[in-house]
């Protein structure tokens, strides 16, 4: 079972918008055990498009479109689509009293332009959207199938889930299970050398990637039924835990933050953060999903070292004579995170974003991470090595992982803190409790 | 002038990464003049990259590839490429020793492996890579060019700037100049009526979208300088201005946070931020572009009540009564905030961020903004309208446009405060000085 996406839209083409429907419907598709052999996209062309559509056709089962379903006379995927499958296109009553009652239930009413929406082509399967007005539909023409969805991502998906998932249930013969696994600071070539022979394995297949400074492995298996895809996964993760086991943080998790917090939350512990270089970051991934309050009580971002000094308590003659960029003011960052806050474990980063060098003429992608709970301290310090250019966001990205991924690395040895961090020292005690 | 795009890799049919390369490269050839007219992914298959690549000659006059550069055997573009082109690949020796030094630089050994990458086509011209390893190039074939790059966004982007770029200019006929203007708080479809006729103009076309919450117009002209392009543009800007003033809030700005940190800037102001939903993404957008430690000194994530009395001095009796998704909250908030930082102005924000429904039963969607100088108050209560799914991330991003949009307001009405807020009310002085 083959299918082939085409993206519709002149903004693409343009590069005013990220194309983030590639990713969610191939991810989608490859779940279903759909092989996705080709993605294109095309402008809002109607002859350029239908080219597309024809030669989807001609090498793939089913072709998937998201796109040109708006009330502008530019939108034409609907029509293009029905002609090549010479299907007509009819009022759908359904769908127009639909688009009435999502206009109504805004308080406003529909315009005119957006009746055309409501043409569909005869004999087709209709798909709702609920989070738009352009319905979606799949047309059928020798044998083959052509799905057209609407081009906003959060109307897309939910059409995608409520109607385009069901009906393509029916096509699947297989399914393809996969397993990501996740590590952190490890490079993509120097995981891939050491567990180099999986990679030529062919089911599963074993893939590494790199996803913003994260190596990823991706496992992947195809069988009858999910069971059976498991079945054949799990003796080559367990091979991959063996050789990669100190830098693994988790399979299938969506990312560093959701490990920790989950951790966090299985040892019932709470954490503060202290964040200058990454100015929040590393708290808004802390709450990306819902329900990380019982783990995150308080974020502090000390931008300036006037706030450092006043909030945190950082001594002002160490920013001076050390600047805020140093193991010490990371230290007690971190132990004015835990006094401010009464959490648990207090984590602090201080480094330089970039791009350039600092007055000491220092790089960029220098940071000074601490870490405490009162009665143990871990610090480090990191260099990206990615010091010019568009460097910045890279390196608050990466700062902001590894401050996550030692969250959750403390959380995974807790209560065994000898394994992870040093004894707090008298002068920090009483730092700690000043 | 016309351009195909041909992104290589396996990752990108399974959608485990995300395509940013086809936006960036979409932008630098509408830039350059050159009109993409199509753009396509395949996987790591040498048959049907190859035949990508022939379609892609058959119908424009340049290709761009990216990915499938690295060291492993699944690596096939520039071997496909140089075959379809009917050229051989030879060792480069200078490539070889830029890699090996690339590695010396990093205290670490070239891998064997790495040696693949150092053989190009004969006759290529050569792209030095100098954010990894895989050098890029441009062969001919029939008076047209494939240019291939590396993968990785970082490797991609410089080596495009830095020599893909200068190569492509002597291809470039005419200029393609964009304006786009930015608004908040108003729909697409709604901005788009405003400006209705100008959709159909043709040179500077004009063309609507929308983006993470934010409506935009684009405004291209093709001309044969950048100065005729301009005057093309300008009358057009000032008609869209006249009819969407009260809404836009920058042309070219990267983003409304920029344009409140360049206001902040110009008008010597500093923000601290109090924020509870968006958990340090305010703090997070503030600090994106390098150099805002002059205006932004300070933030305080209150994820929990303890936090909002102990850090921010809210009353913990409104935290009872009303929750902490109030306007008191959230005011409260933002004056404590200013208390804290010493700043000018100081911003806070509390909401549901979703999905679903909070103990009394309101939809997530819902936040309240509240913005001090000390002197006046503003405040405000929204409701994105995104109640369930996926609209966490989204509420979020809304959520903190919308903060960053009123420090955008503030500081284009300042020092004209009675323009913008009311004044603050005996009470909360003292609760200021408190």
């Amino acid at each position: 079972m083959t299918a082939e996406l085409i993206f519709v839209g002149t903004e693409l083409l343009l590069g005013d918008i990220l194309n983030t429907n590639a990713q969610y419907l191939s991810q989608q598709l490859a779940a279903l055990g759909v092989s996705v052999l080709h993605q294109s996209v095309v402008g809002d062309n109607a002859e350029r498009l239908a080219d597309a559509l024809r030669l989807a056709l001609s090498r793939s089962d089913l072709v998937l479109t998201t796109g040109g379903l708006g009330p502008t006379k530019d939108d034409l995927t609907k029509e293009v689509a029905a002609e090549v499958c010479g299907l007509e296109l009819a009022l759908h009553e359904e769908s127009l009293s639909a688009m009435k009652s999502f206009f109504a239930a805004k308080g406003v009413q529909m315009p005119q332009s957006n009746e055309k929406q409501a043409y569909l082509p005869k004999g087709a399967v209709i798909f709702r959207n609920t989070n738009g007005t352009a319905p979606g539909c799949a047309m059928e023409t020798g044998g083959k199938w052509i799905l057209i969805l609407p081009g906003p991502p959060r109307e897309m998906k939910a059409m995608f889930r409520l109607s385009a998932l069901p009906f393509l249930r029916r096509f699947s013969d297989s399914v393809l299970v996969s397993r990501t696994v996740r590590t952190f600071g490890i490079g993509e070539s120097a995981m891939a050398e050491r567990v180099s022979d999986l990679l030529d394995l062919e089911n599963p297949t074993v893939a590494p990637y790199a996803k913003s400074g994260e190596a990823l492995l991706r496992v992947t298996a195809k069988a009858e039924t999910a069971e059976k895809a498991e079945a054949l996964i799990a003796p080559v993760l367990q091979q991959i835990d063996a050789r990669l086991h100190d830098v693994i943080y988790g399979v299938d998790v969506g990312s560093i933050e959701e490990a920790a917090v989950a951790l966090l939350k299985e040892k019932k512990l709470t954490v503060a953060t202290a964040e200058s270089a990454t100015a929040g970051l590393v708290a808004k991934r802390l709450t990306d999903l819902p329900g990380t309050s019982e783990v995150f009580h308080c974020g502090i971002v000390s931008y300036s070292d006037d706030i450092k000094a006043r909030l945190l308590g950082v001594d002002e003659t160490t920013l001076q004579t050390q600047t805020a960029v140093c193991e010490d003011v990371a230290v007690q960052m971190a132990l004015g995170a835990l006094r401010q806050s009464g959490a648990h474990l207090a984590v602090s980063i201080t480094g330089l974003a970039g791009p350039g060098r600092d007055e000491l003429g220092r790089d960029a992608g220098l940071a000074y991470i601490a870490m405490t709970d009162g009665e143990t301290l871990w610090k480090n310090k990191i260099t990206t090595g990615h010091t010019e250019g568009d460097c910045r966001d890279y390196n608050r990205t990466v700062f902001a992982s590894r401050v996550l991924f030692e969250i959750y690395r403390y959380a995974a040895a807790y209560p065994r803190k000898a394994a992870f961090g040093s004894p707090l020292n008298e002068s920090l005690r009483k730092e700690r409790t000043k």
